[in-house]
């Protein structure tokens, strides 16, 4: 038996301009794939150069973080875009990035949709098709990283394009392994030792304890960890450190 | 002696959204380099697209012309960005550009500022610096179209970087071989049928007839045509019969 | 028995920067009521002033077409703004708007949303109020022009806000005296006599020719033109003659 | 002989949607005037209708701080915005506060440029007068908070504005009493006790030592605290406890 092993994401390089955002330089020591904004919902041209090249130096994974263009909602405000626009407005923010990457000695390998694009991906079949096409007219085949299950996955593999499934240490799971809605009480876990504890058997056992109690199984092949709030770096640090010392090993996805 | 060539750019995909500008689709049937606009002073995704598709069918050159980030002034309004900002600005044009024209089954084969940015490069040594750093952190040695005798040009040959002359048949020219400002009376050639005449001895001569009546040497491998007029398309068509006519081959620089 | 009497209301100022888009100056020549655009689909502070000091010099009322903040896509895509912060977003482009107003000699006299907006407004009761919030919080009880029996209105009602209620002569009805969906046959008449003929049943008999042939009801006070197209203003020119001609009386909204 | 009296602005409300900046909250229980971001270098609109409500609540003045159209620059990036749309954006920006203000029981009743904007319009004549200009068209003769002996407050006396001066605690002063450029060594104060120090002197004997160690006597009616570094809002309480400790009146100018 082969030990486990465990990708783990975080957003990164969500400043723009004046107002940074994430704590990209510490973040950058911890995950193993860094979701890269690229200029519709954050980041800016330099800030992009700048996590682009400290991910490259690191041996982190590049991914395109792509969402709404929407700066001023930061992109959780659902849109309706129709989806040529978004498949094209998907494809320019991947070519953007793609630039950084590869002054960088590095290439955009996977695509992650952020905020609203994210969550209405899981259900809308037509802009998960737009994803999944913008990806294809910018750069092939990458993985999709996302929630199991969603539209966007299935989409994805419809296409012929990898999928890597995430799971969330700090989010409550229903019984059926879903995520609980943001709106209900306890939806999102605020512990610590939670959230350590959490990470450890998702990464072991692909497993967590439901809201109801149950364990639950979980399917997923990437963690993602937060870096926008105070705390959010070090509680990062922590989850990678006990996973090791847990003996599961910390590795970008195949 | 070998035929005289010449190349015709000119500035395309010059819309944002609902609102169209140029006439991308009679333009492409008369240029053979299109300035194809990147998003930051006109351009959306979508228009980079289609532009791009109709370049490649047509074979056409696809070129970024790269901007200020400034929508609401087209472009038109110098800005004093810092050099490793607009450096990075640049290549986040490029590289946006750059999936449409591969996606098309082309790719970006040059570079022209567009503009305000391209008025300052003139004169401003240390934006025409950013820019050939941002084209080479984007494209590597990519050739630059503007202005001969520019900082640009100037900055571009330093680094590497081949340049290509332009000149405009509708622009009044100083005895010494510059552009007469904007500022001043007859500036600008409104007649077509000199704009015509002008366009064939610039083409055939890299001559022109100055403000002051005198022949005047112009350094040039391309001739920039408009497209944002009404008549714009069927006087550059006109333009491009006249010069075929003639026994100047147009054809897109080497 | 009084004459019958009709407000004509047109979207203007909907260009931005270096594109045009509406006839602004035909169609103040021909409206009574003009929704201009404020900043967040269409409109720059130059187009909007210059908007309102024709309106002002001709006597036409000003009406801030508010929208949803997304100029990439013209205001045409839904989105889910929080009602907060969208309530916020409707008061910063009425006060913009009422500056220019004021700076002519006039006022901001009455609220229209625009496009998505608009089309959301219709059955989202969220966002109804929120726009009614937004125009309290910007200017107190301001008419609101918008479709009879929508959300929006009864939300300005039941908040104590005049309602003005609009029809379309170039939109098939149903039956039941709704809009017919864009995305079915025959949703928009182009037929330019056709038009005339619809604009004058609505505005003597208050009823129009359904899609199925039947005569129906239609309350309104204002017809709404369009301006954005070739031809529009043409044609908004003759529907106001032949009203005019008809002994239909063309006068603001009371 | 009458106490001595000083105003404390800062500038506030320059976050933007999910990027938080100044301590809104803090610096609005120090300062006597807030200069109140308008949404074109920062400041979007729940901003600025929660800074202005707590402004109203704690009797702080409002002062509309317009900017240069540029986000992805914070309005720190000279601009050559013609004249007449720099006023129609000057006149935009303040309209659109106005709202808020209002809304909040209190009104616009200075108006401060900032950053870019700031600095041309200190030599920049023409810029200068365009600012006056759309102040004028946008609220009359509001008091412009600015430097002594600029540009600005010259084109604003000569259209019959008030000038309100202000000096900066933080910043070296030349012995001519201009500021130290930034990009000179020195050019900013970091020592809190300095700044204390400084505070007293300007306030107390309009006076501060130069960069030489001169005395110099330096105009002003209100001083300018910072709110966007770590540190600076408790330096800024700290400030106006010393003053008042002093016998300094910080009172709103008049």
């Amino acid at each position: 038996m082969t030990d486990p092993v465990i990708d783990l994401n975080a957003d990164l390089g969500e400043g723009f301009g004046r107002w940074p955002l994430t704590d990209d330089d510490s973040l950058l020591s911890v995950v193993t794939s860094a979701n890269v904004a690229c200029g519709f919902h954050a980041g800016d041209p330099s800030t992009m150069r700048r996590v682009c090249e400290t991910a490259a130096e690191r041996g982190v994974r590049i991914g395109a973080q792509v969402s709404y263009r929407d700066l001023a909602g930061f992109g959780r405000r659902a849109m309706d875009v129709p989806p040529d626009e978004l498949a094209d407005e998907i494809a320019y923010q991947i070519g953007a990035l793609e630039v950084f990457a590869r002054a960088a000695g590095s290439r955009v390998t996977y695509v992650k949709p952020h905020g609203a694009l994210y969550n209405r991906a899981v259900h809308d079949a037509e802009q998960a098709a737009a994803i999944v096409a913008g990806i294809q007219r910018a750069a092939g085949p990458l993985p999709v990283l996302g929630l199991p299950g969603s539209e966007l996955h299935a989409k994805a593999r419809a296409a012929g394009l990898p999928t890597v499934a995430e799971a969330f240490a700090d989010r409550a799971y229903t019984a059926a392994g879903t995520l609980v809605s943001r709106r209900e009480p306890g939806a999102v876990v605020h512990d610590p030792d939670a959230v350590v504890k959490r990470s450890l058997g998702l990464a072991r056992d692909h497993a967590v304890t439901s809201i109801d109690g149950e364990r639950v199984d979980v399917d997923l092949q990437s963690l993602c960890l937060h870096g926008d709030t105070p705390g959010a770096a070090a509680l990062a640090r922590r989850v990678r450190h006990e996973l090791t010392a847990a003996g599961v090993r910390v590795a970008a996805f195949a």
